[in-house]
């Protein structure tokens, strides 16, 4: 798959979450307007969607029907998107700036922000509950639910911030710096994957350790070309504060290994993403162009 | 059943979910131990435990098997409790004291008092999933969790609280000011009952309604009568800081209706909660006793 077919896939799965989340917040009937926007306004958007698109990628790499998809993959956004108002928040990362627009906080308050994301999580577990957009297997459903509970909780992406709030100026070696983020960004990365595989109805256990291994490698990939970016980048093509995290003095694999290695490194985590995934046939293809890109996009 | 049987009763539950709570912390295996700590410290902490009494309750008036309903009773519990943790934070109602201790965010400092609701509340969701300590039926536990995620959400216990925060100084009617609190503390009340009810797996349509009519009026005498008690007790009889919404300014029951007129309200409420059991037999005496307690309690 070419970066352009991969590109016009990715806008596939964008438009196609964003139109279910846009209905799913129409469908809110809520005794206070202001929280439902709230929510709405740190939901939609423009975010990039890869963890919806994670979900929809595994589910047809395995041959699935993406109409049992849709739960998972707006569950896996509206978790992110939770976690993204609570990390801006003033006793988190104090961030004025998200996806290129101010952050929830700054545009609704901080009782507001917090009640938002609070209402986020609700609702992310809320779109697995049902048999809409999800698999008819009850048992499936649990499945689901409980992965996404444990990559959401203080097992892993509440762990992973509470252990990067705790770091902040500290000198982390490479072991504990990966470590916080396969908390932090890993769990839902991989949570997504496996959700994917689930929601397919038809992964075996091979299929879904391959899938881990992939789905591990591309979260710290991500993660090492962030703060790449966060070096490299301008605040603009970035749509937050470019130089924040150095600014805050955050441990980085920019800063442990030197730019040259940290880019060596993700490129590395790219090709073994790729490899990962090597008994699968062409319909793994979003999936490995994913791998490309993740080390290779500028924002 | 006498006030002192009740109490013995109460006693049991508290032991019976707090026995299981704390399993449930131990077992906890986290990537930062401290928030941990934060979890554990403010939901192992002598609450009164009335949401775990009531799926107890509920389950036992039905004839139900109470081990089916251990998982409600620490689910409707650990949402009250990471409710409680951000309530008190300095951005929502800014209190230092909480069942007669410091505050979470008071103890663990802010960002880790987040973290640790928002970890609870996962942690509910995921005590629901499970077959150990909920009914086997995999449906079943998919509608615990669906009543439950509407209770926690912005539909419920979320938008209660947006309410509560937006009518600071607001001068609400008294339909307007039951709405609120219908949201901020009757929804988790009445999905607790409502998750008790569906755990015995016995529960009928018109048992359902009465239950259902229950529970909105013990929700209701409550919350009467904790405005009756912010003005009337003490703050070490109620274990956080006494005149506290008064001195806010939060439009309450005793401002509106006048001690003497809020004080009748309640024990109105509590009687219409025994009527509305008029059908169930004498398992349902907890149920009742509760609901006369409610409106006697000192703290």
């Amino acid at each position: 798959m070419t970066e352009s077919a991969f590109l016009d896939y990715r806008k596939q799965c964008q438009k196609r979450v964003d139109h279910r989340l846009e209905r799913l917040m129409d469908a809110q009937k809520l005794p206070f307007a202001p929280l439902g926007e709230a929510m709405r306004y740190s939901l939609i958007s423009g975010g990039k969607r890869i963890r919806p698109l994670l979900v929809y990628a595994t589910c047809e790499a395995l041959g699935g029907d993406l109409g049992q998809a849709d739960g998972a993959a707006m569950a896996v956004e509206l978790i992110h998107a939770y976690s993204l108002i609570h990390d801006d928040l003033p006793a988190m990362d104090d961030d004025d700036l998200r996806r290129g627009q101010p952050t929830c906080h700054r545009v609704f308050g901080e009782a507001l922000a917090i009640l938002a994301g609070n209402s986020l999580q609700s609702l992310a577990f809320e779109v697995l509950m049902g048999e809409a957009g999800n698999p008819p297997q009850s048992q499936t459903r649990l499945a689901m639910l409980s992965a996404l509970a444990q990559a959401a909780g203080a097992a892993g992406l509440q762990g992973g911030q509470a252990i990067d709030l705790n770091a902040v100026g500290k000198t982390l070696n490479q072991a504990e710096l990966e470590q916080m983020h396969r908390h932090k960004t890993g769990a839902l990365i991989e949570a997504s994957v496996h959700l994917g595989a689930l929601a397919s109805g038809k992964a075996k256990q091979d299929a879904l350790q391959a899938l881990q291994h992939y789905s591990q490698a591309i979260g710290l990939a991500f993660q090492v070309q962030d703060d790449i970016l966060d070096v490299e980048s301008d605040t603009q093509t970035l749509g937050k504060t470019q130089g924040k995290d150095q600014c805050l003095n955050k441990p980085s694999f920019a800063a442990l290994l030197g730019l040259a290695a940290a880019k060596d490194y993700a490129q590395q985590l790219g090709q073994e993403a790729v490899q990962a995934l090597h008994s699968f046939d062409e319909r793994a293809e979003p999936l490995r162009a994913l791998a490309r890109y993740i080390v290779k996009r500028r924002n």
